[in-house]
């Protein structure tokens, strides 16, 4: 498809390159991991950040691990990973999808012989979580953009693309495949402030790929919204509840608000992975407050003067009933409950 | 007052004495203007900023105008500073306060003879004006802090304090009362995006006056409505139409639908130098869109990738039935209508 030719986690030449989007869009530079640590700090330093991206990050990681871990201990390789796991689920708390990923590769781990190299079986397993994860983004990706009327303008928020992911994207992989099918108007996206992934990793996503986009301050989406531009708001999720309350990036909740005012539809694109059933709602997702200097300083320069503090939550709890749509690789949720989200979850496949 | 030490627009040694906002909050630097180019340029630039201190600022300017033209031309002055009075009003489309001040100065010049030179007479209406600003902003600071509890939460965004104004404020202005009161137990300002005026100056005014605040992104705003971290938000205007609509600083509109939503109070600060009798409603109020460099770019340095675009409508409209509280200098009017705001204007003395 000729507008998805990102992929921000490689694997090359028996090594973990991770394209450093601290540094986007000025420039591109693979970060290589080769232990643990180097993953665990890429994660927690945001060289790879969105909550699919993240989980692919930290199975590759648990491969290295176990090639590591087998060559120091031998047979004991299976109780040392253990530091392993847990290192690499501390570094972020919000995201969903990294525990997921962290106890799919645990379960292979308890199931591998312990006479032998893991190595090649958990470097498998993680290049399937990738290669499941673009599938299922591509499955999403027709899902959503069957919901949209031709002629639709569309807002998203924070990244959701082929960065955030094993590749094409969530949210933005929607996008991507309505404007592959021309049902795209207009693209929007806010800068999403304090980091600027809209304005950094989206708006350059989308230049690669040839979609154009208007970047707009959020303070200028409702007034956007007022104007009819736009007839969707398509947002990505870090954690779905079982009653379907979505945690994602902070601002998302406070455009599902403007958008039911507005009478603008309200999707969430996220696979299975994404969703915890063992939270009842969004009151229990742990909210991520990252430093304050991510807001009072841009790129090293103090934009806010001394003596002033800032409150930094990265992330926000948007209800299940602000929602219109929420679309996995396995259906499309409209209106989502407890029962919907349940009987989705069940579908064969998932 | 304690909490009331600065003043942006200073009239010193026959000169007019701007601090540069562009620069704040690393250099205190003062930009000194001669003539009425270089006073249009000032508030082109946004070395001023601010409804009501743009509107004194153009006094000011006119000042200098009359002394100049007066010298050139001597009895020919009046006809020939037309030029300037319409140069000031091209500065700026969307605050009132700046047509009123010209307006009110064009009053003057027709009544004063044209053998005189003008400059002291045109000097002393600018500084009434700049008085009676500050006048109008101590006492909505009383009339606005009044209907706060005591031990609340505000929420303010841009800049509405000394800074905007003549001194004290608007919105800020409120604030300042209400923390000189002991009436607020937290003041949250939003960053404001693109130009950052709560990060620069909203934090820089209050640092300097000794009032805590805290920073927030503009997304963050609904999740710290929801937390009931805040009862009001305050804000300042740069228009009220005759209807009680406002526009002003873009994400202004977008709060205000917000706060309704969390049952969080709005309420608007602003002198009756703002309000435009002559607009029925905001649909009719001109909104400025600056260049989307200020999106694309912060301080010299590209955040976007080249090749994306920006939308950067810097005001929007807030509409009247979204308003507990417009407080101008002459009273409070609850729940804005187009009987109040009449009723509001026609008190003695406004």
């Amino acid at each position: 498809m000729s507008f998805d030719t990102i992929r921000a986690i490689r694997w090359e030449n028996d090594r973990l390159l991770l394209l450093d989007q601290r540094l986007l869009p000025h420039q591109q530079v693979d970060v290589i991991c080769t232990d643990v640590a180097g993953v665990a700090e890429a994660i927690r330093s945001m060289v790879v950040r969105g909550a699919p991206a993240i989980g692919i990050t930290a199975a590759y990681g648990l491969a290295i691990a176990g090639k590591h871990r087998f060559a120091q201990l031998g047979e004991d390789w299976q109780a040392s990973i253990a530091t392993d796991l847990d290192t690499l689920a501390k570094t972020r708390p919000t995201a969903v999808n990294l525990f997921w990923a962290i106890e799919r590769m645990r379960g292979l781990i308890a199931r591998l012989p312990s006479n032998t190299d893991p190595f090649a079986a958990l470097l498998a397993e993680a290049q399937q979580i990738h290669r499941e994860d673009i599938a299922a983004n591509q499955r999403m990706g027709h899902l959503g953009a069957a919901l949209l009327q031709a002629g639709s303008g569309v807002l998203t928020h924070c990244n959701t693309g082929s960065l955030a992911t094993g590749g094409f994207g969530t949210a933005l992989g929607v996008i991507r495949q309505a404007y592959a099918d021309n049902k795209l108007a207009r693209v929007f996206a806010d800068e999403t402030r304090p980091w600027l992934q809209g304005a950094r990793l989206t708006a350059w996503e989308l230049v690669q790929d040839t979609i154009p986009v208007t970047l707009i301050a959020e303070g200028a989406a409702a007034f956007l919204m007022k104007q009819q531009q736009v007839q969707w708001v398509i947002v990505g999720a870090d954690r779905i509840t079982a009653n379907g309350d979505v945690a994602n990036k902070i601002g998302t909740y406070s455009l599902a608000v403007l958008a039911r005012q507005h009478g603008v539809k309200f999707m969430v694109v996220a696979p299975t992975s994404t969703v915890d059933l063992k939270l009842a709602s969004g009151a229990k997702i742990p909210i991520e407050t990252r430093s304050e200097d991510e807001l009072l300083s841009l790129a090293g320069q103090r934009l806010a003067p001394q003596g002033v503090h800032a409150w930094n939550p990265v992330f926000d709890v948007t209800p299940a009933e602000l929602i219109d749509a929420i679309v996995t690789e396995q259906a499309v949720v409209l209106s989502p409950t407890r029962e919907k989200m349940l009987a989705m979850m069940e579908k064969p496949g998932s």
